[in-house]
């Protein structure tokens, strides 16, 4: 298989040439040959190139630089609209606003982006996911005029790499891959699956820039905190509901 | 880039050789390398090879053929408990029991699903998502002795194609993609846009087989009615919360 599998990076710095028109055609062609549930395609892909509309974007995204600097910005949305439209308009009553149907439109939707990722780094192309999508798809959805029955669920910005930074650091196969069964984890697999990482000098730069004294306070006390996860939980649910997937 | 995101289609009927070994192996390393918020890496992967757990797992997928004929059923899932227990073990307070943290790593397994479905393609492999890991979550729970932190989100099954099938239709581009803000769909659009998709032949006979007057009303009336998605809504939310994620 293709090497661009194995030898990947997240792209954060991109050329100022544009994306040709007809290669953008191609990977959003590439993406909606994904698999799909029920064949029903319940999801949408917001293409942004306009500089006025990025900016009006960044903030949702906490301004990361990438948003204004990648020619391509795509924002990714579960997406019960166009298909319950179609419904109504056939005599038939469509039974999507529930929590189920949101999962169904999500997954559309995240598999459709990550088979546009793999064709856009076939081709060169650099990418990176945005996670601020889930965090402020409020002001996500007043940006891009998104009806009901449309959640973001994943932006991607997409364009030439300026900047090719070393790989980062993967755990062993061993902690993602369970044979059969889930084989759960004693405290001394643990040790073992993040000793490298732990090791790292990246990661002791990110200790001590910190004042922390384990990478896991990085990630517990920095970079995703609890207070942060539980009012980004809130609004994101708040947004499902308004979007009408949680009337059942 | 590669001609199989043009081609491909799902793959229902598999021969009966294995997946080498080596193969398999490439494609989960593929995988793993996948974007993950963070580098978190906060999502498992259950391979299933053996005979006797498939027999236990088909009954969650409501005994479609594909989970016994195929040689390797993958079972991705959302999963904190590795992070959570490095975490704790690592004097640092994991903050990861809510709906945020449940998207973060059901988004994790989704895009590292789908690039080992894109790398198997690519392999000559044949693929096949199953919506019921969403559908019953609980039983898959059960038989693969998932912990708490850990929800099932997608199930894929892969081997040799034995048949391959006419490729499905798509909806026109348009269908999917708006570009700077979202373009809202008049009875006109939709009209034009799912003119090709009932006119087909293969429409016209899922519409008299099922006593139906619309296309439309096969999806609502009996593939995915709504109060079986109601029903599985409130199933897989119970999952959810059970396994820790909707504490807060």
């Amino acid at each position: 298989m293709n090497s661009t599998y194995f030898n990947r990076r997240t792209i954060r710095k991109y050329e100022s040439r544009d994306i040709d028109e007809n290669l953008l055609d191609r990977l959003l062609t590439a993406g909606t040959r994904t698999s799909t549930t029920g064949n029903m395609q319940v999801y949408s892909i917001i293409v942004t190139r306009d500089r006025e509309m990025k900016r009006m974007l960044a903030p949702a995204h906490f301004n990361q630089p990438m948003v204004m600097e990648a020619p391509v910005v795509l924002t990714f949305c579960a997406d019960f609209n166009r298909f319950n439209k179609w419904c109504r308009q056939r005599q038939a009553d469509p039974g999507y606003d529930n929590f189920l149907s949101f999962m169904t439109a999500a997954i559309d939707a995240l598999l459709a982006a990550q088979t546009i990722c793999n064709a856009a780094e076939e081709e060169g192309l650099g990418i990176c996911y945005l996670g601020t999508a889930t965090y402020n798809a409020d002001k996500i959805i007043e940006v891009l005029d998104l009806p009901k029955g449309v959640v973001p669920v994943a932006t991607v910005t997409l364009g030439w790499p300026a900047v090719i930074p070393d790989q980062p650091d993967r755990l062993p196969l061993e902690a993602v891959v369970h044979y059969e069964r889930y084989r759960d984890f004693t405290p001394g697999m643990i040790d073992d699956l993040y000793r490298e990482k732990e090791a790292r000098s990246d990661s002791q730069q990110f200790i001590s820039e910190n004042n922390k004294t384990t990478l896991a306070q990085v990630f517990t006390d920095v970079r995703y905190k609890k207070g942060d996860n539980e009012y980004f939980s809130a609004k994101y649910l708040e947004v499902i509901r308004n979007q009408g997937f949680l009337s059942h």
